[in-house]
C-alpha cells in the first residue's frame, strides 16, 4: 500500500515537473537544422535555445507556419513530411508523410486548415490543423491528365489559398470556406514555369516569378476577374551564359511604402519597383547575387543576403535614399534572416559556421551567438498573425 | 506519517491542477469592463471568456499594451493605476498607482520599458516592464515652470517614445536607448491643444490632432530635422455651434494602401486622404459622427462606429470604391471594435447591452455573443508585435 502510494507520489512529482514552467508563445521561434533533420525552439526575448526537436525528416528545403494561438509550428519537409511541433511541450505532437516530394505550405486565415504544395504527386493537399487528417485534395491536373508541380502556395484573405503550377503555367485560387468542397478558380497561360510567388503583406497582390521566360505574373485579388497581367517584362534571367547560382526567393521581397525592393536574377543588383505602376525605377549595386531582400518591419532598412560565392556577406540598404549603408560579414554561408516582430533585432543563420547570430538593427552590433547545426530557415511565431506566408 | 504523506499528496494534486492547462498566448485578449473596474481575458480561437480580473481601479478611459512574449497585459487606468495582468495565471501580477490622472501608455520596441502619459502631474513616467519600478520621469515642463497634460503617447522605432503636450502645443520625441538618461528632442509651436495622436503602422509618421485650431500636426520620424508640418488645414471643428459629441480617436485611423480614412470632427463623414501628399481627396457620408475608423488587417474593408446619438450602429466601407457596403446595428452604445490579427472576425463591444459580439468580416454574420459588464475597449495580444499602439 505504502509502496503503491509512493509510486503514485513519484509519478505526480514527475507530472508536476513537466507542467512546472509557464511559457508564453509570443516570443518563440524555430531554427531549422537542415542536415540533421532537426529544429531548435528559441526564445527571442532572452536570446536562448529552449529545446531541440529531432526526427523531422528531410529539411533541405523546409518552411514553417504557426497555429493562430502560436502553440504549434507546422514544418513542411522536402520529403513530403508534415510535422506538428508543440512549442509548449518541446515535442512532436503529430507527424505524417503526406506526399513524395513537397515544397512548402500555408495556414488558412481562420487557422483551421493547413495546405501543402507537392511536386509528387503534383497538387495540394489540405489537412485539419488539429488532427492532421486529410480534408481535401486538389490534384494539379492540366493538359492530357498530367500533374504539375505546385509552387508559391500562400494563404489569402477570405479563407483562400493561391498557388502556381510550374509545369502548366497556371495560377489557381481556391476558396476553402467549405473545406470539403473547395471552389477553384483557374488562371491559364500566365507565363512559362512559375517557380515561386509572394503575396504582398496587405494580402492584395499575388506575384509569381517565371523561370521559363522574363517578366512576372501579377494577380490582383481585389480584381480577379481582370485576370493575370504581366509586369516588369525585363525581369528574370537575361543571359543563358551568365551563371545563376540560385533563383532568388520571392517571399523575401521587401515592401517599404510604395517601393518594392526585389532581388535581380543572376546580377549583383537589388531592383527598386514603384508598386503603384509596377515600374522599375532604380537599381542598387550590391555585393553579390541577392537571395533574400527583406525589409525591417518599419520598412526603413532592407537587409540582403547573397548566393555563392558571396554568401558570407549581408548588406543593409536605407530605404530613404536607396543606398547601401552597412556591410557585414556574419560568416560562411548566410542562408536566412528573420526580424523580431517590432524589428529591434535580426537573427541570421550561418550554415557552415554552425551559428545563429543576433544583431541589433540600429547599431549593427552583434548581440549574441547561438550554436546550431547547419542552420537554414529561421521562423518566429509572430508569423501566425500575418497573411501570405 | 501516512497523514503527512496524504496531505503532501493532496497538495501536489492541487499544485498539479493549477498547472494543468497548457495555454498559448497568441490568441488571447482583454475586454475592459469600464464600470466595474475589471477586465475579461478572452480567447479568439474558441470565442470564449477564460477569466475575469477584478480590482483594476478606474477604467473609464483605459488602454492596454502587451509584453513581447504576450504573457502580460499592462492596463493604464484613468486614476493613474498601472496594472500588470498575467494572462497565463489569470491574476494581477503587480499594480501601482503612478500618478493622479493618466490617459494612456506605450511599451518600448524592445519590450523592456513601459511609458505612461499623465495629466496630473503632467509628464511621462517610464517603468521597467519586469518589476514596474520607476526608471525615469520626464515632467512636461513649459513656459514659467508649468506642467502640461500629456497625450498621444506612442512607441516608435529605434527605442523611442513620442508624445504631445496639450497645454504647451508641443511634440516631444524621447530616445530611451539609455533608459536612465533619456534624450529629449522638443518640437515647439506645433499647434494649439494637441488632444490625441497616431503613428502610422510603418512607424514613420506621427500625426497629432488639434483641439484648439484646425489642421493636423505631422512629424516625419525619418526626417525629424525638417520639423513639424501642418497638414489638412481644414481638418477639425468647423463651427462652435455644431455640437461635437466626442472628439474622434486618432489611433483608429485606417490606412489602406496610399489612402488614409479619417473620422471627420462633428460631421457625418469619413474623410479620405491621399497619404502621398496629405491631401483630402474624398468625403464618404456615414450614419453619424465617426469615432473609430479602423481598417481590417488586409485594408480592403474599413469599419466605423459612431458617437451618441448614432452609437447603436456600425458601418463598413469598401476601400476599393469608397462606398458604404454594409450597415449593422449591434446594439446600444457600440464603443470599440478589434479585428483578429488576420482579419477573419471582429469583436465589437456594446456597452449598454452588456455584450461583446463577434462578427465574421466577410459574411457579416454574427458568430457569437459573450456577456460582459459595460464593455468598452477590446485589446488582442497580437498588439504585442505592432508599433505605435
Amino acid at each position: 500500500m505504502i509502496k503503491r502510494r509512493l509510486s503514485l507520489f513519484l509519478c505526480l512529482c514527475f507530472v508536476n515537473a513537466a507542467y512546472a514552467e509557464y511559457r508564453a508563445t509570443g516570443d518563440l521561434g524555430l531554427v531549422i537544422e537542415r542536415a540533421k533533420g532537426s529544429a531548435l525552439i528559441i526564445n527571442t526575448s532572452h536570446q536562448t535555445t529552449l529545446a531541440r526537436i529531432n526526427a523531422l525528416g528531410d529539411l533541405s528545403h523546409a518552411s514553417v507556419v504557426f497555429s493562430r494561438d502560436q502553440r504549434y509550428a507546422f514544418i513542411f519537409g522536402r520529403d513530403g513530411g508534415l510535422s506538428k511541433v508543440d512549442l509548449l511541450q518541446d515535442k512532436i505532437d503529430k507527424r505524417i508523410i503526406q506526399a513524395g516530394n513537397s515544397i512548402g505550405g500555408a495556414i488558412s486565415q481562420d487557422g483551421r486548415l493547413i495546405a501543402v504544395s507537392n511536386y509528387t504527386p503534383g497538387g495540394i493537399k489540405i489537412f485539419s490543423t488539429e488532427t492532421l487528417e486529410l480534408v481535401a485534395e486538389i490534384p494539379a491536373l492540366y493538359g492530357e491528365n498530367k500533374l504539375s508541380k505546385v509552387v508559391g502556395l500562400v494563404d489569402a484573405p477570405n479563407q483562400h489559398f493561391v498557388f502556381s503550377l510550374f509545369d502548366a503555367g497556371e495560377i489557381w485560387m481556391v476558396d476553402v470556406n467549405t473545406p470539403k468542397s473547395p471552389i477553384i478558380k483557374k488562371f491559364k497561360e500566365i507565363g512559362k514555369q512559375p517557380y515561386d510567388a509572394l503575396l504582398t503583406p496587405d494580402g492584395r497582390y499575388y506575384i509569381a516569378g517565371l523561370f521559363g521566360e522574363q517578366g512576372l505574373a501579377l494577380l490582383d485579388l481585389w480584381n480577379p476577374d481582370a485576370g493575370v497581367k504581366r509586369i516588369l517584362p525585363d525581369y528574370g534571367k537575361h543571359d543563358e551564359k551568365l551563371p545563376v547560382y540560385k533563383m532568388p526567393h520571392l517571399e523575401g521581397w521587401a515592401i517599404a511604402g510604395d517601393l518594392m525592393l526585389v532581388p535581380a536574377v543572376g546580377q549583383h543588383e537589388v531592383l527598386v519597383i514603384d508598386k503603384r505602376q509596377w515600374k522599375l525605377i532604380n537599381r542598387i549595386p550590391v555585393a553579390g547575387q541577392p537571395v533574400f531582400v527583406i525589409a525591417r518591419p518599419d520598412g526603413r532598412h532592407v537587409w540582403v543576403n547573397f548566393a555563392f560565392p558571396d554568401n558570407q556577406q549581408v548588406q543593409v540598404i536605407d530605404a530613404k535614399d536607396l543606398t547601401v549603408i552597412k556591410s557585414l560579414t556574419p560568416g560562411k554561408a548566410v542562408l536566412h534572416m528573420e526580424f523580431t516582430p517590432r524589428g529591434e533585432s535580426v537573427w541570421v543563420s550561418v550554415r557552415d559556421d554552425n551559428q545563429v547570430i543576433v544583431y541589433d538593427t540600429e547599431s549593427f552590433k552583434e548581440l549574441k551567438r547561438l550554436p546550431a547545426e547547419k542552420p537554414s530557415g529561421i521562423f518566429f511565431s509572430s508569423r501566425a498573425h500575418k497573411m501570405g506566408l
